[in-house]
C-alpha cells in the first residue's frame, strides 16, 4: 500500500492553490472561555461548494494523466465530494458523471447539476451505486475518484491544515471530523510532519464510531447502520485510511447527538458562521471531554457548511425560483 | 439642531477603534452573478454583540463626562441596543439599567444579562418603557442613551462604512438597512465625505416602510404598527435621522417580505454566515429592483447575526443547561 508523505501534501499545495480558497482562520473569546483554552477554526465553511472536498478532488484531477482527464471523472455520492468534483472537473473543462440514489434530497442534486455533472439516478444502495458506477465507467472511460480511499484526494485534504498551521501559531492539539477518513488522514500526516510532538485526535459520532472501535481494537470494524445529524460522517474508514491512522492518529473520540447539536449552535450563535453537523464535531468532542482542551492552543477544522435550509421552515420560505 | 459631520466620524473612529471589532468585507461570486454586480458585504454580524450597535453606544460611553460616566447608562429596548450597551459600559466599569418589556424572549434578556445590565421589567408598550426609564434615572443618574436619536450614536456607527471604503476599490452605490435611522445617518454622512458622486441608498422592509414614506413626501411620517420578520427595523425615523436623510440620501427603497426572507436565504446559503433578517434588506432590495445594482460595484454592510436559534427545531435542541 502506498502511504502519502508530507512532500506530497506539499507538492499538492502547490498545484491546487491557484483553484482553491485559501481560507481564513477565525477565534472567538466566548468559546475559548467555554472550553478554557485558546481554538483557531479554519473555516472550510467558506472553501469552494462549502466544504474541503474541494481541495482533494481537484488535486486528483490534477494528478490525472492529460488524455485519460478528457475523458472525464466519476463518483458515487450524494453529499459534498459530487459537488466538488463536478466543480473541479468543469473547473478543467471536462465532464463528471455522478451516480445518485434516486431519494437523494433535491436540494443535492440541485448543486450538482448546477456544477455541471452529469447525473445517473440508481436505488438506494451500495449494490446498486457501485454497479451505476461500474456502467458508466464502461460508457465514458471516465476515472473514478474515490470520496477518501484515493491518495492523491488524501493529500489535497491535507492542504488545509498546512495552510492553518502556516497561519497562527504552534498549537499542541489539531482535531478534525472522521467519518471515511481522508481528511484525517491528510491532515495527520501534515501536522506531525509540520510540528514535533503535536498530538492530532479523531473526532467522531458515537452513533457512528468506527474509526473509534477500529483505533481501538486495531481491527477494520465497519459501521452498521450508522445514525446520526453529522451525516457527512456515515461512511467507514477503507484499508487506506484505516493503515494511516492506526500508525499516526494519537487518538479518536466521539460525542454524543447532544453534544453536536450543542456545539453546532454555539459556532452559528457565537461565531455567526453556517457550518453543517460534522463539522460540530470535534468542538462536541472538546465540549464532552471536559479536560482533553483545557489550557491548550487547538487548532480546528470546520471541514464544511452545507445545511438544508429547507429544514429551517420558521426563518425561510422557499421562494427560490422567485430569482431572476 | 447639531448635526454630525464626517470629522465628528473621524474622531469615534479614533476614539473606539481599541474596542470595536475592525470587521472583515466578504465577497461571493454566486451572489455578484445573480445581482450582475460586485457587491462588498461590511460583515457587522461579526462585530462585538454581533451587530453595529457596538460602534455607536461606546462612541456615546467615550463621550459622557468623567463623573457623569460613573453613574453608568440606560436605555429602553430589548434588541442588539440593550446588549451593545449593557457590554460597552461593562468594559468600561460603569453599571447599565435597561428597561426591557416583560414579554421580551428569553434569549434576549439572557445575553443583556450575560453582559452585566441591570434590567428593569415593564409593560410591553412605549408608555410603560418610558415611564421605566425615567423612573431608573432619577434613582440612579445614569445617562439616557438613545438607541438612535443621539449625535454620538449615530458618529459610532458611520464609523463601519469608513472601514469599508477604506479596505475596498471605490464604489458607486452604498446600501444600509434602516429602521430608526441611526446607520443609515452616519454611513450618508461619512460616504458622501469619502467619495465623490458615491449614492447612498436606505433599503426598509416594505411592512415597515416609514423613512419610505417621510423621504418621498418631504414629511416625518412615523409607522403605524409595522409588522416584518426585520425585527431591528420596526422603529420610526426621528427628527434629527429625518433631517440627515431628507439632506443627504440618494434615495429610500423597500423590500417585500418574501424577497428579505429570499435574501436572508441566500445569504446563508452561499456565504455561509449567519445574519438577521434586518441585515438582508439591501440585498433584498436589490433582489427586487433588478437594475438598481446592475454593472456597479456596490458596498452593503450586513448589519448584525442575532437570530433566535430556538426558532430553527429541526437542527437544534435546546441544551446549553449542559455546558460547563
Amino acid at each position: 500500500m502506498d502511504l502519502p508523505v508530507f512532500k506530497d501534501i506539499q507538492l499538492a499545495h502547490s498545484r491546487i492553490q491557484a483553484y482553491v480558497h485559501r481560507t481564513p482562520v477565525l477565534t472567538s473569546s466566548a468559546i475559548n472561555s467555554m472550553i478554557g483554552a485558546e481554538l483557531f477554526f479554519k473555516c472550510e465553511n467558506f472553501q469552494k461548494v462549502g466544504a474541503f472536498k474541494y481541495r482533494g478532488a481537484t488535486n486528483a484531477i490534477l494528478m490525472l494523466e492529460k488524455e485519460k482527464l478528457k475523458l472525464g471523472v466519476a463518483t458515487h455520492s450524494s453529499g459534498n465530494h459530487a459537488a466538488a468534483l463536478a466543480l473541479a472537473a468543469s473547473k478543467q473543462g471536462v465532464p463528471s458523471y455522478i451516480v445518485m440514489p434516486e431519494n437523494a434530497p433535491d436540494v443535492k442534486i440541485k448543486a450538482v447539476k448546477s456544477y455541471g455533472a452529469e447525473i445517473t439516478f440508481c436505488k438506494p444502495d451500495l449494490k446498486a451505486r457501485e454497479g451505476g458506477l461500474r456502467k458508466v465507467i464502461q460508457q465514458t472511460g471516465a476515472s473514478f475518484i474515490h470520496p477518501f480511499d484515493n491518495f492523491n484526494v488524501i493529500c489535497g485534504q491535507g492542504t488545509a491544515v498546512k495552510e492553518l498551521l502556516e497561519d497562527i501559531p504552534v498549537p499542541e492539539l489539531i482535531l478534525t471530523p472522521v467519518g471515511g477518513g481522508g481528511l484525517f488522514s491528510g491532515t495527520v500526516i501534515a501536522a506531525k510532519a509540520m510540528i514535533k510532538n503535536i498530538n492530532v485526535i479523531a473526532a467522531e459520532p458515537e452513533n457512528a464510531d468506527d474509526a473509534y472501535r477500529s483505533f481501538h481494537s486495531g481491527q477494520l470494524i465497519p459501521s452498521d447502520n450508522p445514525n446520526t445529524i453529522a451525516d457527512g460522517l456515515l461512511t467507514s474508514l477503507s484499508e487506506l485510511t484505516f493503515t494511516i491512522i492506526k500508525e499516526n492518529a494519537d487518538n479518536v473520540l466521539t460525542a454524543s447527538e447532544e453534544y453536536i447539536s450543542m456545539a453546532m449552535r454555539i459556532v452559528w450563535e457565537r461565531m455567526k458562521i453556517v457550518i453543517e453537523p460534522s463539522s460540530a464535531v470535534p468542538l462536541a468532542v472538546l465540549l464532552q471531554h471536559k479536560e482533553l482542551g483545557r489550557g491548550k492552543r487547538i487548532g480546528i477544522i470546520l471541514s464544511g457548511g452545507n445545511v438544508d435550509l429547507d429544514q429551517l421552515p420558521v426563518l425561510f420560505s422557499k421562494n427560490e425560483h422567485r430569482i431572476g
